[in-house]
C-alpha cells in the first residue's frame, strides 16, 4: 500500500493535500519515525511529541521564504520527513547519514543548526532583523520547547525581540518537560498551577480595590466578585508573562489538533510584531510506551517496537554515569556536606538515586547552567561541597561562572563532567572536545581523567578532600568493567601511575585512552619495542616527576588524549618539557584534530581519528621512525 | 570638624545612630566618595546613586549574620565606608590598596566576590539554601541593578528562588541604566511606560470581559471602567513579573528617601519566602555632573571636584576603543553589509558614533552576551557581517554560543574584543587574560593581535574581508602614537612581520608586548646580542614558514604575550615547533602566569609580571644563559 508521504518530496506537496489528509499523514509519519528510531535509536518522544505541529507549520506557512528555527533540533524528525529526507530517513544518526538535528548542509530547509538548547529565539531575531534590512521577503518561526525557555538566553532574545518589535513567530511548545520533568517557578506559571497561587491572590485583592475605585460599583459586587473564582482563572494566563515582554500572545491551542493550529497560525499572519503562539503537547505522542515514559524515551537506544523494552545489550558493564551516581550517594551517606547540583537531567546524570534519598540535598536548576554554577559558589561558600553533575558539551555555557564565581574564588565546587570526548550518535553538538582546554587555562583548578569506572571512584573521592574546584571528566557509555573495590583506596593529588614500564618509548595518556594504549604497547612489545604507559590521571597539576623521568629514559613520547590537541593534554605535557629544556625528548600530540567531528558511533569516531589500540599503535610507529 | 562617619568602624555603630543621623552620614559618605574618586577614579555614578539604600540595608538588617550580596560590585563604596575601610578608603583601587569591588579577603562584611553582572541572585540562593540547610540564622540580601536584570542568568536564578520558596531578599536596584541607558522590554516594563502599550490594552480588555461574566455588572459600570484609564495604572504594575516568579514584591520606592527605605526593609524582616524590593534610584546622585552625565561618570578617571572637569591627560594618543569605533564607521560607509552589536555598553566600546550614524544597523542587546552571540550568527546567515564589540572579560559569558552558533556553523561573525590583557585598576575580574587560550582551540577560528592602532584598522579590515569567525583583541588604554593611514593597507592572512633582524635569540610576539620587544632588542643590540623580533600578528593561524625559519637561524626563541600562558599564543608556538621535530631550538614563554591578577595601574601589573621592556630584556638573558 502506497503511503501519502511517499508523494511528499517537499513542503509544496503536503499543501497541495486537503485538510482531512494530514491526520493520515501524522500517522504515517508517527509509524516511520517509531520503526526507525526502534533500530537506530534516537529522539523519539521529542519528535513524536510535534508531529502535527510540524505538518501545521509546513502547511500554513510558506518556507522556504518562510524559515523554521528548531529550538534544541532533537524533534526536527517529522520535519526531515516531509523536507525531502524520507528516503535517507533509515540513515539518521549513522555515520555518513543524516543528523539527529537540523544540519544546513543537508536540506534548504534546514535554517539553523542547532543542538544547545534555548537559542532559537536569538537565532531567530537576528534572521528577521536581517530579512527586514535587506527587505527580503520571509518570516521566521522559532520552535521553542518550554524547557528551553528556563535557560536565560531565551529571554535575553525575548527582552530583545520585545523591544525591536519586529516580525518574529516563537512558537512555545509546551509538554511540560525538557528532558525531566520541568522544574522552576515559569514551569508553574505555564500550567497555570499559580491560580491558586500568590499571584492569584495579589491580583485578585488588585482588582477589587481597583472595583472600589469605580463609582457605581459597591461591596456587594466586590462580594460576587470574591466569588467568582473560576471566572477569575482567564486572567492569571501565561498571556501576561509574553505581553509584558511586548509579544503577542495566541493561545494555548491543543498541539494535537489540526483545526486549533492551523486556524492560529494562519490568524498569526496578519499580526505584526512578535507574536508568541502557546502550544499544549504531549511527549511521545501516539505511542504508548513512550507516553507512559518520556524520560526514557527522551533519547533512545533501538527497542522493540511492539513492547518498547530495549534491545538486549551485548555489554554488562555498568556506565560511569551509573557508578558516578552510585558513588556519590554512598559518599553522600557519609559527608553530609555534599549536595548535588543537575541542569534538568537528574536522569542523564545519575543522580535519581541521590534525588530519592536525599531531596534536601538535591537541585535541579532547570536548563541554567550559568545559575548551576554561581547557585553552588554560593553553597561552597557556606560551607557546604556542591556537585555539578553536567555533560561536558553543556559545561561550555557556564565558562564565565567557572572562571569568575568558583575559581576566582578558590571554591570547592566539583565539576562532574559526563559525556566528555565523542559522544557518538548525537555529533558535533554533543561532542565534549573542549573542556580539558578551557579548564586547564583557569587558575586553581584540578582536572582528573579516570581510565575506567573504579579510578573514577577513586577520582570524586579525592575531589570531595581536596579544596578549591575540581573537575572529573569522564566518557559517555558504559565503563571498562574494571572491578569496583568496595574500600575507595583514595588517590594521592598529582601522582600518575605506569601501568607498563618500557625504554623504548613513552605512551603518555588519561581516561578512555589508557587502556588501549596498554593494549597497543603489548602490540609493540611483540616487535620488539618496549613502552612505557604512564596513565597521567591529572590534567592539572601534571605529574611533573614521573613525566620527566620517564621522558628522559624513552626519549620519544607519544601524548594521547579524547580532547581537542589545541591546549589540551599534549599541549601541557608540551609546555612542561619545552618548559624544562628537555629538547632532546621528541615528543608527540595524538588527539582530535583542530575541525568539528561528525557524528557516527563512538567506535567510528575514534577509529577515524585513531583513537584506539591501532591508531596508538601507529602514531607510536610514526614517532620511532621519524629522524 | 569632625564626622559622624568617623565614629562608625562597624555597621553597629550606625545602628547605634538615631534616624535623624542618616542624612548626615548619607551627606559625609558622598562627600567622601566625590572626593576619593576625584584623586583615584573609580565607579563614581553607580555608588553615589545607592548611598541611602546601603545605609538603609546595614541599619536594618544584621550583617553578619546577615549577608549582603553586591551585583557587579562597582556600587559598594559606600557599604566600604560603611564597614571598617574608612581610612583605607583613600587607597582605593590603587596597587596593594582597596578593591574597587567586594573582596572576601578584605572584609567580613563582603560575603562573595563580583564584578561581572547578574550572578547576585544566584549566589545568594545558594547561600540562603545553605543557610537553612545548616539551620543558620542569618539572610540573605541581594542587591541587583536593573540593568543586571537583564543577563539571562539573573531568570535563570528567579526562576529557582521561586520555585524553592526559601528566604532571599532581592533588592532592585532600579536607575533605568546599565552603564549605558537600558534596553529592552524589560526595561520598558519597570519604568511603566507599557502602561500605553498593548499590555495595558489587553489586560484592559480582559477585565472587562471579566466584568461581564460577573452577574450585575452591566455595560454602564463597563464604560465607566473604559473611562478609568488613570485607576487601570496600578493594575499593569512590575509585581507581576516578579509574582509571577513566585516572589512576594515591595515597592516602587524611592531610593533616597529613608522613610521609604526602612519601613519596607522592615516590613520585609516578616515575609517568609523570596521577596522583591523595587527601589528606584538616581545614578550620580548628589553630585551635579554624575546626575547630568552618569555615563560619562559611570567609571571616571581622576576629575576635578569643581567642575567634574576631567584632569589633564598628558598622553594624546586615541584609545584603542576609539580608534575601533571610528574604524568601523569609516568601513561601514562603504560596505552596507556591516552592522553592530553591543552588549550594554556603546559608549565603552566606542559604537556610539556607528549609534548615530547608522542606527538601523547598530543592536544595543542589553546585559546579554549570549543572546549578542547567536543573534549575530542569525545575522550572519542572511549575508550580514555582524561585528560584535565586547571586553574579552565579557565575551566569556558566551563561549558555548561561539562555539556551537558561530564557529560550528562557521559564520562570519567578528569578534572585537577590547580591554584584552591587564585592564589595570578595575583588578581580576575585568582582565581579559583567557581569550587567545578559548578562542584558540575552536576550529574555523582566525585569531588576530594589532601591535598598534593603525594595525588594528589592518585587522578590521581583514577581518571584514574573511569569512568564516574572526577575533580581533584588543588592549584597554591609549594606542602607541603610531600614525592612521588614510588609507588602510590590507594584511594578509597569516602573514607576521619581522621588525628586527637578528641571529642571537627570536622574539616572538603579540599585541602590545611588540613595541617593548623591540626596545628589548635594541638593549640587547647595544650588549652586542642581535634579537630577531617578530610580530606574529596571527595567533591563529601561526605564520608557520616565517617563525620556523627564524626559529632555526636563532635556535632560541622567546614567547611573549599578554595573556594567562595556559593554552596561548606561546602554547601555540610551542605545538608548532615541537610538531615539527625542532627539538634542538630552545624556547620560552613570557605570559601572565597561572594565577589571578590584581589589581593595579597596567603599567605596575605588567612590570611584575615582568611584561614590559625590561622583563623582556631580563628573560631573553635568561634563555641565552641557559646551557
Amino acid at each position: 500500500m502506497t503511503r501519502l508521504l511517499d508523494q511528499i518530496d517537499c513542503p509544496a506537496d503536503l499543501r497541495r493535500l486537503s485538510i482531512e489528509d494530514l491526520p493520515v499523514i501524522a500517522q504515517e509519519i508517527r509509524d516511520e519515525i517509531i520503526n526507525t528510531v526502534s533500530k537506530t535509536g534516537g529522539h523519539l518522544a521529542p519528535s513524536l511529541g510535534v508531529v502535527e505541529l510540524t505538518i501545521a507549520l509546513h502547511y500554513v506557512y510558506d518556507t522556504p521564504p518562510d524559515r523554521i528555527i528548531w529550538d534544541v533540533g532533537h524533534q526536527a524528525y517529522a520535519h526531515k520527513l516531509l523536507t525531502g529526507r524520507r528516503d535517507e530517513f533509515k540513515s539518521l544518526r549513522q555515520k555518513g547519514g543524516l543528523s539527529g538535528f537540523p544540519k544546513r548542509a543537508e536540506s534548504e530547509y534546514d535554517f539553523y543548526d542547532t543542538g544547545h538548547a534555548s537559542t532559537a529565539i536569538s537565532a531567530g531575531l537576528g534572521m528577521s532583523m536581517a530579512l527586514e534590512l535587506k527587505k527580503a521577503p520571509g518570516r521566521v518561526i522559532a520552535v521553542v520547547g518550554d524547557g528551553s525557555l528556563t535557560g536565560g538566553m531565551a529571554f535575553e532574545g525575548l527582552n530583545q525581540a520585545g523591544e525591536l518589535h519586529k516580525n518574529l513567530i516563537v512558537v512555545l511548545n509546551d509538554n511540560e518537560m525538557s528532558i525531566s520533568r520541568n522544574v522552576g517557578a515559569l514551569s508553574s506559571f505555564l500550567s497555570r498551577k499559580l491560580t491558586k497561587k500568590k499571584v492569584y491572590i495579589a491580583f485578585k485583592k488588585e482588582v477589587q480595590n481597583f472595583l472600589r475605585t469605580v463609582p457605581g460599583i459597591g461591596e456587594n459586587i466586590i462580594q460576587l466578585v470574591r466569588r467568582s473564582e473560576e471566572s477569575f482563572r482567564g486572567f492569571i494566563s501565561p498571556s501576561f508573562l509574553f505581553e509584558a515582554f511586548g509579544f503577542d500572545y495566541l493561545g494555548p491551542i491543543r498541539g494535537h489538533r489540526f483545526n486549533e493550529l492551523l486556524e492560529t497560525f494562519i490568524n498569526s499572519k496578519n499580526l505584526e510584531g512578535p507574536v508568541l503562539i502557546h502550544v499544549m503537547t504531549q511527549k511521545g505522542k501516539g505511542y504508548r510506551p513512550a507516553e507512559k515514559n518520556p524520560v526514557h524515551f527522551h533519547g533512545v537506544g533501538a527497542f522493540e517496537v511492539k513492547t518498547g523494552n530495549s534491545r538486549k545489550q551485548t555489554q554488562t558493564a555498568p556506565t560511569y554515569t551509573e557508578v558516578f551516581g552510585q558513588t556519590l550517594l554512598e559518599m553522600a551517606e557519609r559527608d553530609e556536606q555534599i549536595v548535588a547540583i543537575t541542569a534538568a537531567m537528574p536522569e542523564g546524570t545519575g543522580l535519581f538515586s541521590f534525588r530519592e534519598r536525599f531531596p534536601d540535598r538535591f537541585f535541579d536548576v532547570a536548563i541554567a547552567e550559568q545559575h548551576a554554577v554561581t547557585f553552588a559558589a554560593g553553597l561552597a561558600l557556606e560551607g557546604f561541597k556542591p556537585v555539578i553533575a553536567i555533560y561536558s558539551t553543556f559545561i561550555q555555557r557556564a565558562l564565565d561562572q567557572i572562571v569568575q564565581d568558583v575559581c576566582l574564588q578558590n571554591l570547592h565546587v566539583i565539576f562532574a563532567l559526563d559525556r566528555a570526548g565523542l559522544v557518538g550518535e548525537d555529533g558535533p553538538t554533543h561532542h565534549g572536545l573542549f573542556d580539558l582546554s578551557f579548564m586547564r587555562f583557569m587558575p586553581n583548578m584540578t582536572i582528573m581523567v579516570p581510565k575506567d569506572e573504579n579510578e573514577l571512584r577513586q577520582m570524586l573521592a579525592l575531589a570531595l578532600d581536596l579544596n578549591g574546584p575540581v573537575t572529573v571528566r569522564y566518557p559517555r557509555g558504559r565503563g571498562t568493567g574494571a572491578p569496583l573495590e568496595k574500600e575507595i583506596r583514595p588517590l594521592t593529588l598529582g601522582q600518575a601511575e605506569e601501568l607498563r614500564s618500557g625504554q623504548d618509548v613513552l605512551i603518555l595518556t588519561v581516561g578512555t585512552m589508557v587502556y588501549p594504549a596498554c593494549l597497543a604497547a603489548d602490540t609493540l612489545a611483540g616487535e620488539g619495542i618496549n613502552a612505557s604507559v604512564i596513565n597521567a590521571r591529572f590534567v592539572k597539576p601534571l605529574d611533573q616527576e614521573l613525566i620527566i623521568n620517564q621522558a628522559r629514559i624513552a626519549g620519544r613520547v607519544l601524548c594521547v588524549e579524547e580532547n581537542t590537541i589545541m591546549g589540551g593534554f599534549g599541549s601541557a605535557v608540551y609546555e612542561l618539557l619545552v618548559e624544562k629544556g628537555l629538547s632532546d625528548i621528541r615528543v608527540k600530540r595524538l588527539g582530535v584534530p583542530d575541525f568539528f567531528v561528525e557524528h557516527g558511533t563512538q567506535t567510528e569516531l575514534r577509529q577515524d581519528i585513531g583513537l584506539d589500540t591501532a591508531g596508538i599503535h601507529q602514531a607510536v610507529l610514526g614517532l620511532l621512525n621519524e629522524k
